[in-house]
């Protein structure tokens, strides 16, 4: 373990940037592994003043992280114009959000830094500075490809051992019965059953298939699609040898002692991967982007303006976040 | 309080004649409220021999039950031919299984008994005796409308101060959006507002109601039927000047801490409101029916073909039902 974590420091109107300093300033109590954060230097100094946090600042990227995070915060210094304004966006600061994304990928698929942690985007802040993006993952995923085809990215919600993949993410629920595929359903396992053995060294692991409708369509009498697109992707997956089981009845699937007899359930959509995880771990689960060349894990939390500049955003998540980087990558 | 509950025996291969004469055996101990089983005599007196009960029977019906409770089980018999093969469903058993639920609900409707206790049915077994509903409530609500137009029952989920109602629910996914309409919004929850304060003595309904789609559609970016629907559902009720909010967005609604907050979170499918609260509460939670002119509980759980005639069904979510029932009518 000789390389920093990398973290972007997200939305400046949010809390990202407000957690990451609260986090630093607390580095030695929480025995953080040290971590290089990819953001705007004149606004972090700021920030950190608004909250009362007595922080050095190192302007030395991630070669120099290692050594100085005991005394200073390594920060990758990203150009832009980047006002201290908690709970309002800018139009001036989108490129450098932009910016310290792309860097932060950068540093991570080169090797400088050992995984990626991110703090939670606006996507409305962004869409001036020209992104196009349905969402952060996918981003990240366009950002790893370096000019190719993307591979899928796989959002999964963890907390422990409890572990959802959902297989749509940011889609009406009208257009999730059209989106799912034998192939989609299939490839989305395949990249969930390939990461949890590399990634998290589970040997041989079984995975929960969910299914689409109510009872898992109780055998053709609420709707087809179990039967005729999850069902066989189930299938598929037997043939190639995984430990696949489902569709499986959602609403008896998460009870954490059900839940936990898997290293993870794929769902068929956001809501029912979601509600789960944040039924049981509002304030501490982690989003781990799986199928991606680098690892990325980041809060399940959001900008939330309201308590922007505030010092009381819950740091748990992140902290969560930055914990399963580590954990992910420890031999690196 | 001077009426026993009605309990329907539900389906003979399944473990709710199980539950019901294990719980009778424990009455003592559980102090439990009188109660008459609608069922088949004969079935019941070797279901529990089965079982390796010490249980006398009394067909005394309602009218009988107070008195002889503490000494035998009161059964209102129903006639009919019901084989006593657990796991396996009987073409024979049908026409039995649906009596018993006629005679409990017409006993429970002319008030020789306060509340009904449904134990579970399977549809598929009801099939050949000419059962035609999309579910249990919904054959209840036909009955209690006693040959008119049956009034909209809605289905709740309780588990202590948590609840979750969904407005459809034993539809495939593909068919909510176009089932969601404002009107059968409002009229959903205005039945929920109606009976928290009737049935629950709650003065003042705070309710929630989740947005259909991810982050409750993100302003329309993540589809319109939030803005659309869901969102003037809310205002209407709010102008009638119930406690609604909404909608919100249905990953973050429940948590605990979060949900406790509200009296009631209405969701707009089956598993949106049954994933959390089968998260939070595998065995013990209850299903209420409200709008119907009786009070009805059962127990949120199903057939379980596999325990039956084992004695091993959790009694736990039965026994949630039957205090629930005795709660909402302690006074009649």
């Amino acid at each position: 373990m000789n390389k920093p974590l990398a973290i972007s420091m997200g939305e400046p109107a949010g809390v990202g940037p407000d957690i990451a300093l609260q986090l630093y300033a607390r580095r030695s109590e929480l025995d953080l592994p040290p971590f290089c954060l990819f953001g705007h230097l004149d606004f972090l100094v700021s920030r950190a003043a608004r909250l009362g946090l007595d922080i050095a600042f190192a302007p030395v990227g991630p070669a120099g992280a290692m050594d100085i995070f005991p005394t200073a915060l390594p920060v990758s210094p990203i150009e832009g114009n980047v006002p201290d304004h908690p709970g309002r966006t800018s139009p001036l600061s989108g490129h450098a959000v932009i910016e310290a994304i792309q860097a932060a990928v950068d540093a991570t698929l080169d090797g400088s830094c050992r995984a990626l942690v991110t703090a939670p985007i606006h996507k409305g802040a962004l869409y001036s500075a020209g992104f196009k993006h349905p969402g952060h993952t996918e981003f990240l995923a366009a950002l790893c490809a370096r000019g190719g085809k993307p591979k899928l990215p796989v959002m999964m919600l963890a907390h422990g051992g409890l572990r959802a993949v959902p297989v749509t993410i940011h889609v009406p629920i009208r257009d999730v019965p059209g989106l799912l595929t034998k192939a989609l359903i299939v490839e989305t396992v395949r990249v969930v059953a390939h990461d949890l053995k590399q990634r998290f060294g589970i040997a041989n692991p079984q995975i929960a298939v969910a299914g689409l409708n109510p009872h898992a369509s109780e055998g053709g009498s609420i709707g087809r699609e179990d039967l005729d697109i999850v069902g066989p992707a189930v299938a598929q997956l037997q043939f190639e040898g995984l430990g696949v089981t489902g569709p499986l009845p959602a609403d008896t699937l998460f009870y954490p002692l059900h839940w936990a007899q898997y290293d993870a359930v794929v769902a068929m959509y956001h809501d029912q991967a979601l509600i789960p995880i944040k039924t049981v771990a509002f304030e501490d689960a982690v989003n781990v982007t799986l199928g991606l060349p680098i690892v990325r894990t980041s809060p399940d939390h959001g900008t939330a303006f309201d308590l922007a500049g505030t010092g009381r955003a819950s740091p748990k998540s992140f902290l969560a976040a930055i914990a399963m980087a580590d954990a992910m990558t420890a031999t690196q």
